[in-house]
């Protein structure tokens, strides 16, 4: 949000309404499965969210009665719980506005903006009602909490964080939330990356495996040239590839190169041609370059 | 190192050996393609360096002569360069130790160590004298320079940073270096990791490939069940497998579950079984929680 800071508070759902930052008046999540999750309330209106300050678990929407009691299974037919899975799968940052709920983090009134988070995990749960609910893992999208979120967590005493040593089996607690989170993968999509994957329906334009799972389809884009020093590819969708992960790596690491006609080779073989679509022009250049790194 | 500050100096080469900082006297990669490269010097030895502060273009080892004049193409037989693919490969950190040299960067004199950068891509180019060379990107690990090079990074007049629009073709340059580092994959092994990925030979324990690539092969440790809330999946190799990526995207989206027999479960049909080695116990409990998790 260019023109809201982060902390910024707003006495009602209203005035969060009004000024964008969530822009539904009663839902949770506001989002669509295609564009994913733009923002979440976070106002303990689900018993099994939980929340540490710079990582949430965020219980998704639906299957409550109007006294908010959990009567049945959440779905991912749900617009919202099926925006937060495209989050994930694409790497989306979700905005989070905290309303005064239970929790050190919340504010004392009102609602608060506090920034930008990233999903990194999810999945079902049999909730405390004993029904499925889904679950969301989100964590502060850059490493760093909020100013708020961090005063608050430097009040907060923790015991001393557990070694990396790989020898005690680390259980996951309130207090050791931060050190638990081992960075895997972290895939962000941009809007050129979103076009090209768009235009391949996220099909790996090497291989054609389209990677399905639970509430979406998974691809990569993929540079053929490196973006920065000492490439210097074009920041264009003419320098992007839809990938399924293994053939991006392959493509990263040099295992495959392209030829001027797009054929895919690998280890000096051509074993296929580079699947296109008729608006998504490739940068020969860039196709050059990239097998002149890789050269024999 | 636990026991160096980030911003020690040295004086001479043979006192950051002592400290350990930098195990090697002459040469500026020190580390194995077996287990990566530990530390590098930065001292401008090779024309085609670039130096940006919190991102640094660094020339591999080998093909100069005494007169530091390059003479030959150089390989990934040198265990140094084979190192740093490793490094790449494993998303390892990697200690920098910066020598005096031609850098806004660059201690005034003797040598400075400047915390852990990691290696984000690599390949071969043809360097100023006309022999390819090997040459690695590396950032900062964290994403924070460290306090000396941020320093010397304030200080420099950089022009504004271009829009994040993908319309424009954005040439990398080196006020530009920060901004055109979109994230695309950051997977770091850990010793836990890496004892599984070396149990199965970076071979993927569910579909049995192994990718191949120019100065290694190429595998992720893949958690079972997710670290940390709501999950909480234990920090000890039996919740790793050793995965490629496009299985391990489907075990932690739900698209792929394990029984309790091992059996690879995609789409509710059973499709194989997990590859197991003896010294690789799984935990039972963490392949039925993260099943139950998916449950349809």
């Amino acid at each position: 949000m260019p023109n809201v800071p982060v902390g910024q508070e707003y006495a009602t759902r209203r005035l969060a309404h009004e000024a964008g930052v969530h822009r539904l008046l009663q839902a949770g999540i506001c989002g669509t499965k295609k564009k994913g999750a733009e923002s979440i309330v976070v106002s303990g209106g689900y018993k099994d969210d939980e929340d540490y300050g710079s990582v949430i678990i965020y219980t998704g929407h639906g299957g409550q009665d109007s006294a908010k009691k959990q009567v049945s299974h959440q779905t991912l037919d749900d617009s919202g719980n099926a925006a937060l899975v495209t989050s994930y799968l694409e790497g989306l940052p979700v905005r989070v506005i905290r309303g005064k709920h239970d929790s050190p983090y919340a504010p004392a009134s009102g609602y608060r903006y506090d920034g930008l988070y990233r999903v990194t995990n999810h999945g079902r749960k049999l909730g405390i009602d004993g029904f499925l609910i889904w679950q969301f893992r989100l964590e502060v999208y850059d490493g760093a909490p909020t100013p708020q979120v961090a005063r608050q967590q430097e009040l907060r005493v923790t015991p001393p964080a557990p070694a990396d040593s790989g020898a005690a089996a680390v259980r996951g607690n309130k207090a050791s939330e931060r050190v638990t989170s081992t960075v895997q993968r972290i895939v962000r999509s941009n809007a050129v990356k979103r076009q090209v994957k768009d235009w391949q329906d996220n099909r790996c334009q090497i291989c054609d495996l389209r990677i399905e799972v639970p509430g979406g389809s998974y691809s990569e884009g993929a540079h053929i040239q490196a973006l920065g020093s000492p490439y210097n590819g074009p920041y264009t969708p003419s320098n992007v590839l839809c990938l399924c992960p293994n053939c991006h790596v392959m493509l990263d690491a040099g295992a495959i190169v392209l030829g001027d006609d797009l054929a895919v080779i690998r280890g000096g073989e051509v074993v296929g041609t580079l699947r296109t679509h008729p608006r998504h022009a490739i940068d020969l250049e860039c196709v050059r370059q990239h097998r002149e790194r890789w050269r024999r």
